[in-house]
């Protein structure tokens, strides 16, 4: 089938790709015009031309701009064409968006994707939420995408579902990564272990901790044993912070994976404010007595 | 080659049917006389017969026990023979063990053993500590345990990094299990998703998060889709513990595998101390006020 | 001066008793008419008759009543008076309200208030946010309701402020009993101190942690030496949540404070779905090795 | 009464001085000897002269130097006297300490002691483990060092009980002063209130945060508004490992305080080698994306 993808990123070009190795016709858009196949929106709409179909644009662009996207789109489509945001978009954006295109008469499905730069070989995860036979039309387009086995999609339910499910997702994510890099941080600590990489290497077998990310991890380790090339930062991407509030709003409790997010947090910190005023507290119940600790004498430090 | 094995339990007896398999002569001791080859450890150790070579014994048996057949080993096995601990040993307890036998010129070896019921069908992941020559002599055996692919084993150092390595594994996987855990909860909470089963299994294949442990919670789940048959109750096998003492002895930070930790202790208790605490002291700043919440009126809650 | 006051529950009628004791005059309006001073709220409205000055209402109802009164303020006020809301309100509600407010040139000031039943007696803590004239105007009320001594009052900025700083109070409110709270378990479990009462009451002088609350712990102690009659179940009130949000808003680490409103999401589920998760996957990988436990053999619990 | 005291650092020396202020004689020994009442361990006992009393030491050293003095004071004794340990010992090192001056027949009492540069003026609070009748011997020493007011003491228990407590009191102060710490970088951050030293000057009184701790975080404010002259680094003194240690023996979960020590642990580190690990795996699968992040384009993150 013939589908429209703005958006021609990492994933959105990668993702272009996977279809048309589908066998289906995509008119991708993007600002860079070396990569793209069409001049702009309109122009990429116009291009979508099967008959007796409804025109499917699947956008794919960052969270900033995927409301001009979907505004633009609403005045180019007709009733019964489907716009899928693949987008990383938090959920409760879904409903909004769906309204507005819902009263021109245009279809929308929300498509949490999984995958990475890995997706173009391996198949793309799709978690999807939107109207059973809007989903239909579109099974084609996510049978390309999706990984060849019997998993990596879901119709996860109504409009926002598929938003959703990747959100909680990307949660989990974040926790099974801090799993691993504390078991890290602690094997490097106790240098006990002869080669950390070689004991993660080891558990990519018989394990109850085999995954892929482990994988990953050992490929990281790979190249760079003690991770000495890497500066321990990293960014988060809004999945974390808004499992922990749907977490908040339905009083789950989600200890690990607050964890994770506030240890990313924490990365980012050149200094930390908090600590700044643990430190000021603990200087005022010890007083002078940090000079104390200098005096080669049977000093005690401060106790308290 | 040829093994004396003590202990025959879920583990241990699985174990000797995979050497076996491997074409190993297995001498198994088991209280249980009708599983076991041996009437007692004199017994056992008096049926090892090879010439030429050190007499080997695997110990399989819970922490408890332990010690007493360490004990008996020593007394019964000779210069040059071998002793692998293979229980859920704490690594610490390795070199006290290591250095007893060493007295009588007994060499010994620490082994964590990852893989549970699955192991004998798939393989065992096995951590080993000790010295590279007595483990070398012991390669017929681990790779008769071990996964047939390329890893699930590591000579991890000396003796005590095998069961530390274990360790770590363990704490990791609490994490893990921590982090799929809050997932699962909050898409039940928040009734979003048609069905949590569905959404757990689509994520088995081109998503981040796949895993071993996913596809175990995939299959928990098409027996009990709500787990409404299982009670949220959780031991913990010691490992978990260790792994944050460990941390804190070297000053790690490890909050997502205390955070998995303390969720199992709560989930033993039947009423949480320290929430009696919290709501008696709410109860002191609000006091008689709890009357007050029945009132029709404009009542406001007690406000702090 | 004169004051309205919506809402005479257990904060509204001892603030109305602590103002009255301050030599002002006060018009309580509430549903029920034993201890209302009006009939309704344009009743209470007419009664505030005090010539040249602006007339003052002050709204201390629960969360969800709130609107309707301020709606009915809207319309039976005049431009230049005021309206105080000193409910638990969210911060973020507080720019929407005073921004219909200014629409009839109504002025508005929010209010956090802190003290609980022992108000009354020792005053009110109070953190205010609004423009400084209108605050100024305010005085006579607010230090009738503050306690006595130099502090316990803040004009803490603009709208929006003085529930944000109520908020940020509780969010620590919440650590420091979950402190507390975590202290009193561990020294009811190690049974290695004769009276945990007696060491909380020594706290009370010459120690780091001495404090309200703690006091506030010794005297629930006195009533009930092991806190058998009381359950570890608590509610919270909203801010903690929004406490934990804001932070995830400002990329802010909150470990403490996320964790005491996790244990308290906890104390109120009768059964942890997570822990039924982490439960249903410790079985995946344990098989009928559940059975193995009871064997009287040298059986090992299943490793993984 | 006479007492004997051993280090006269910033703790001891003042404890010298108000000891001495309540009455009693004390022998301070100090290896500086220009504060030393005695020139060495058996000079000080020496001088401990009164008639038809045990000789007392207080021993107010460094936790590294305890068990020395200890065994020279098990030499130099005599049976019926007494040794105090006010330090910062691990309680479970006070019954082998205990044992070994039993042996003599010396008596052993433990006593953590708070109150850090405080104390001389407002006296220290004592946590006391050992015999009734030997704690009643030393009472008009306690009665010199604590507080003036009803509380400050505790015989909590037998030897080893009065660290374990002083050993919990730390432990919720860790979690206290991290409740404060969260709630100052939070109101930073957000950038809503005024004055954030104001508002913590405010919740001095009425408020339910009111503590001796806030009263020590304002006056730190009032040097510096913005702690910008103060590192965010933060020692731990090892009671705060022991209390989640101890925690983990009994299976207590104390979310709070480990969430506390961690940012211990974290504060003093260059680098996380935990988010190094996070950033690896996110590296991996974000592949080359990385450049993709600087096109111009519309290009996504890559999602994952």
């Amino acid at each position: 089938m013939e589908l429209g993808l703005v958006g021609l990123g990492k994933m959105g070009g990668n993702m272009r790709q996977r279809i048309r190795n589908g066998g289906h016709t995509v008119i991708g858009l993007d600002h860079n015009q070396d990569i793209s196949d069409a001049t702009d929106t309109a122009d990429m709409v116009g291009k979508l031309t099967a008959e007796g179909q409804p025109r499917v644009v699947w956008v794919m662009v960052p969270v900033q701009a995927i409301d001009p996207v979907v505004n633009e789109l609403a005045e180019l489509l007709s009733p019964g064409d489907i716009v899928i945001d693949g987008g990383n978009s938090r959920w409760t954006d879904d409903t909004r968006r769906s309204a507005l295109l819902a009263e021109k008469g245009i279809k929308f499905v929300d498509c949490g994707v999984s995958g990475g730069v890995w997706g173009l070989e391996n198949g793309y995860a799709l978690m999807v939420g939107g109207e059973a036979e809007t989903i239909a039309t579109l099974m084609p387009i996510f049978t390309a995408l999706k990984p060849e086995g019997d998993f990596g999609f879901v119709h996860a339910g109504k409009v926002g579902a598929g938003h959703f499910t990747k959100m909680v997702h990307n949660g989990i994510e974040y926790a099974i990564m801090q799993a691993y890099a504390e078991g890290f941080e602690l094997l490097e600590a106790a240098d006990i272990v002869d080669s950390v990489p070689e004991a993660f290497e080891s558990w990519r077998e018989g394990t109850v901790i085999r995954s892929w990310l482990l994988d990953l991890m050992v490929n990281a380790l790979k190249d760079d044993t003690h991770l000495d090339k890497i500066r321990g930062y990293a960014e988060d991407s809004g999945e974390g912070r808004w499992t922990v509030e749907a977490a908040i709003d339905h009083a789950v409790p989600v200890p690990a994976i607050a964890a994770s997010l506030f240890a990313r947090f924490a990365s980012r910190q050149e200094d930390s404010p908090a600590m700044k005023a643990i430190a000021a507290m603990r200087n005022q119940f010890g007083g002078h007595a940090v000079k104390g600790a200098e005096d080669p004498s049977y000093a005690t430090p401060p106790q308290h």
